[in-house]
């Protein structure tokens, strides 16, 4: 195992010291691994949670700021946080206005989020709302999963959640944002290659050099099929295909995101999404917004992901407004 | 060979077409394989050109726009690009104010371009001056540089020059400031694995699981040393102790870089910078500014760099100044 790492276990400890060393506007609760914006709470704001294991970064800690996430709890490499964690974010980021979380559905990530916003209730009275996101076409059920697994979406949704949380709607209001929001968009990932975790010092799966796997999730687990290794054309149309299949894109505006997994340099990323927007073309989606790059990775896999959302001018406007995060950044 | 492209030959070509997709503001000669922000050329302002090779995405193509640079030229991978393309954009970018090269301390980057600018000073009369970066402590002579290498410095000296030739600075202006801070730069960089380049199919070279490769460029070209697998913490004072041995950075603000080459996970980035972060402070030297993440790289090694300038209020200012391209993007 090479890695740029102290230890096993002191990795997400020594990842979050080195994030707050970068980012002197953020704040970290160390004991209960939490990164918030440095002016959390807003008072009036709606707060944003999100949170999940560690090993996807940015996801969540990359998104945490103006504009998108008011606090993001980091569990261990690929493991929830626990319900302490987001219990203690979910009272700090209270600014009266309760709370929002933005939960990927992950067995794990989807009881404890619960049990926190049920331990919140009991013992403070902040009102908090949940959006479970499942936008992942590959499979219906996964060895962490009950139904649709939430991948690339939860950054899209983050950042247009995020806008009108900072426009001061109310808690009900983002809450249906969020649930229109996740509608609206849809994803498949591939891997060419494994990752690593840390503790485990080995690699996840093997697969072997002439063949990639299809579908995979964000945490190595088995995806549809593993096929022969193919031009970067046919991977874009294996992916794509099943996104356009579930919902009708056509004729509105979209927003594209093509994810990098981890390993795979930016060069490829681009050959990519030239083949995924010539798909897009020929289909009749119109792509109004486009990310290109590693958002929601998973350590150092090589491999990439499409998400596609079918936009409108809200969603436009939301995803156009100011954004101050580590990894996304505009109009500030 | 693992990856997402089509075919070996065709990498560079089909990574332009999804920048052209992906960042419908920039414009692209696809003959030339240059890159341009929109509105170029702009009268009146200094243009700014860069490129090298490809494979070191997103220098420098993800750093056209406004408030870096006005063009990129694309070479096949780890290949200078051709006087031709340099020439074609030099007199493209022209506004009437003259144009600056900067240019990376490899050999044929810097062959071509003095040759590019002795062309158009014969052929158009556009006065061209140039900057060789040469920012790298590890070598001072490598397989394909005479003195030092040209690496992490180019990126954060595009910015600064770049928003100093946005204020209307006149030529001149522009490469006295580039000479400052290439001045004031330094960088070091390691390598964990090497990188496959498309057309070779196999590593560029071999480094046993146990060991690691210190003083590395970013070709896969040898540095100082190879060495057994250390701690991140032991990693960061490799690189950061040869750079505050060249140049004195204490009491003065620094911007800092912590790059990833390519195929390492942001999590790794964020402890290394952690480490280096520490050594920077217990040194005495106070970070203003800091960038995390892949900016220079090599395809997809794993590994990372660290550069580090020496700043003033000048520096800051323009580092702080509105910039707007696919890779760096503020205050727009």
């Amino acid at each position: 195992m090479k890695k740029l790492i102290n230890s096993p276990e002191g990795v997400v400890a020594d990842a979050l010291a080195g994030i707050a060393a970068a980012h002197p506007g953020l704040k970290i609760d160390y004991a209960n691994r939490v990164i918030y914006r440095g002016d959390s709470p807003v008072a009036g704001k709606v707060g944003l949670i999100s949170g999940g294991g560690s090993g996807h970064e940015p996801l969540h800690g990359g998104f945490v700021g103006l504009g998108m996430l008011d606090a993001a709890c980091a569990g261990e490499v690929f493991t929830s946080p626990t319900p302490d964690q987001m219990l203690a974010a979910t009272k700090a980021v209270d600014g009266g206005a309760g709370v929002l979380h933005i939960v990927k559905n992950y067995t794990g990530d989807v009881m404890n989020f619960e049990m926190a916003a049920e331990l919140a209730a009991a013992e403070t009275g902040v009102a908090v709302k949940s959006i479970v996101v499942n936008d992942d076409v590959a499979v219906q059920d996964s060895l962490y999963t009950a139904g649709r697994r939430g991948v690339g979406l939860t950054v899209l949704l983050e950042k247009i959640v995020g806008a009108a949380a900072e426009q001061g709607r109310d808690l009900d209001s983002v809450a249906d944002l969020a649930a229109k929001v996740n509608s609206l968009g849809r994803s498949m990932g591939m891997a060419l290659t494994s990752c690593i975790v840390p503790a485990a010092g080995k690699p996840t799966f093997d697969l072997p050099d002439d063949q990639m796997e299809i579908g995979i999730g964000i945490h190595g687990e088995p995806g549809r099929h593993r096929v022969p290794l193919a031009p970067a054309k046919e991977i874009a149309a294996q992916l794509v295909e099943p996104i356009l299949g579930d919902l009708d894109f056509t004729g509105a505006p979209a927003i594209v995101m093509l994810n990098g997994m981890g390993g795979s340099p930016l060069i490829e990323l681009y050959v990519m999404y030239g083949e995924v927007k010539a798909i897009l073309d020929k289909a009749g989606v119109p792509v109004a917004r486009t990310l290109v790059g590693n958002y929601i990775t998973s350590l150092e896999m090589a491999g990439c992901s499409v998400t596609v959302l079918k936009a409108d001018d809200e969603l436009l406007g939301l995803w156009d407004a100011p954004v101050s995060t580590p990894a996304l950044r505009w109009g500030v």
